[in-house]
């Protein structure tokens, strides 16, 4: 089967909008009363998806998908907690009711309830909350909540221990995912998140080898083919010769890339630099980008056409398009089991 | 002949660093006296690179290298402008004796003198002085001053049309290179250069047709391969049609990569996805990286071997390692044809 690890609820009905609207709006007149998530039918639900996400994955040849509420709509930059709280576990509800109406097409990972400086408390109860509770196979984790400003710590630092434990008892993976940047200098679906994909790399390359000896069942999936990464595997390599650190093979153990990467020369070089063992299939639809390239007649994000021609043996196929993302998020493969796949 | 357009003066004497730290020393205390730079023999700054950058250059068949200061030595975060501008001014004063000691093998490229928030008059000023005074073919342009922060605003602000003005005026490129960073999130050799490389770029992509319009000669190198940028070329087409952007191959006429990409399959991505009228030889030696790849034995940054592998064709070849160094450095053409070559 074919299981796209990396998709987003960007179509969300509008009443979800309208409530995060509301929450932004009671922050800038706290006498207004704490909003409420607006109710939306589960055919508001089936229709945001069926004419979008579902109806592509289907087209395109996928099975089922990780779905995770919107990326850039995280927002944590915003600073109130109860806030932050509120909407993640609003979103994340939302996305586990298409799920639960698409139990054969969409699983879902969760956002967590970040804020600039505020510790992981709270990141720790919802993930507790949406794995243990409604069936959750994975989070996203922001490493930078201030959007663009970068005034967390890194991602080795002691203040994530928290978390770190909490996605090993409940043996889930953290994609490691900003939101949008609220800096002028960084676009955030060009920029932002390529960044954050490389700093976050780098960061474990340097202080990898304590995090992964302190928890070796913590796993990082860095989304968007690994943002500057593979293409510069060479200078990670020479700089670890030079830093006396382990060479970066060592961490995808621990660390491992998505398929996010909009062209063959670039599926090419991932699947060739990094191997066909560490590199889950995800194309982040509807995601950055929209249009078919002219010159091919191929939709930039169909990057299943893009795995299948990268010249790769049946075996090495299989591990990118499920063996891996089985072996990565075991609650994933507990659920297709349970489906009889 | 073999133009790297991409060498740095890591190995200046230590009497240079010793009047850098003269200067932290003041800004310390500011009782102290305003420090000179020190002096330093032609014998100790032919032994600074004839057993370095020198002796590589040679080595692996290169003739001539664009040098300019250490990159990470710039320390544009310390925010006097005074400390600034004698810096940069002592940094290309040593960079020229260089280049004035070995004018077959060097060129030199000047750093400026940025500040976080101190605008761009000084380093206008720094730009003629080595340009027009001491032969200078090119400066290397920080887009982030404050060192990792991120504080400036984009290239594409209204805010850097003098140095612009300047840069046309003289007829020379601009590298943008960030130095140091000083956010422990970012690596600056593995994190911090990479990202400033996509970011820039996706900021040309979004302003670029506006600003090139402005100023059609106007012309910027991205170091380090671009960054993320051609690995994900297809994200940028994709964002650029979702945009309604131009195409970002448009910007190539003013936007240009080099090599320094320390593998084989990123040299082959780079010329394969960019075209190799519009990707210029740099090895960024003695740089970022260290050391041999054990399979191969090949130096990570001998990036020759990797272009000389890539499958190209003799005048593609040509266009790298000499024809595009010559247009977009229409200075350093001059100087070689004033040399004879």
């Amino acid at each position: 089967m074919i299981i796209d690890i990396h998709g987003h609820y960007t179509t969300a009905p509008a009443p979800h909008q309208g409530f995060r609207d509301a929450q932004l709006a009671r922050l800038a007149d706290p006498s207004r009363p704490v909003p409420r998530p607006e109710r939306i039918s589960d055919d508001a639900l089936r229709e945001s998806v069926e004419h979008n996400q579902l109806k592509i994955l289907r087209e395109r040849g996928g099975d089922l998908m990780l779905f995770s509420p919107k990326a850039s709509g995280m927002e944590h930059h915003i600073t109130d907690p109860a806030t932050a709280r509120d909407w993640a576990r609003a979103s994340n509800d939302l996305v586990h009711r298409v799920t639960e109406l698409y139990p054969q097409h969409f699983a879902p990972v969760c956002q967590l309830p970040q804020t600039p400086g505020g510790g992981v408390a709270d990141a720790v109860a919802e993930l507790h909350r949406c794995v243990t509770g409604s069936g959750f196979v994975g989070c996203n984790l922001n490493p930078d909540p201030s959007g663009g400003h970068w005034t967390a710590p890194p991602l080795t630092d002691t203040s994530w221990y928290p978390l770190y434990e909490a996605l090993c008892e409940l043996d889930v993976p953290a994609m490691v995912h900003v939101s949008s940047a609220c800096n002028p200098v960084f676009h955030t679906l060009g920029a932002h998140y390529l960044n954050a994909d490389t700093t976050a790399f780098m960061q474990l390359l340097q202080g990898g080898a304590e995090l992964f000896a302190r928890f070796p069942g913590l796993r990082f999936v860095i989304p968007h083919g690994g943002g500057a990464v593979p293409y510069h595997w060479g200078r990670y390599r020479g700089l670890a010769v030079r830093m006396g650190l382990p060479d970066p093979a060592s961490l995808l153990g621990n660390v491992v890339f998505d398929t996010c990467v909009y062209h063959q020369p670039g599926i090419d070089l991932l699947t060739r630099v990094i191997g066909t063992e560490h590199v889950l299939f995800a194309s982040e639809m509807l995601g950055a980008v929209r249009g078919v390239a002219p010159e091919t007649g191929i939709a930039w994000d169909d990057t299943k056409t893009y795995v299948d021609a990268a010249g790769l043996a049946p075996d090495q196929l299989h591990h990118i398009y499920e063996a891996n993302a089985r072996r990565v998020y075991p609650r994933l493969d507990a659920r297709l089991r349970s489906q009889g796949r």
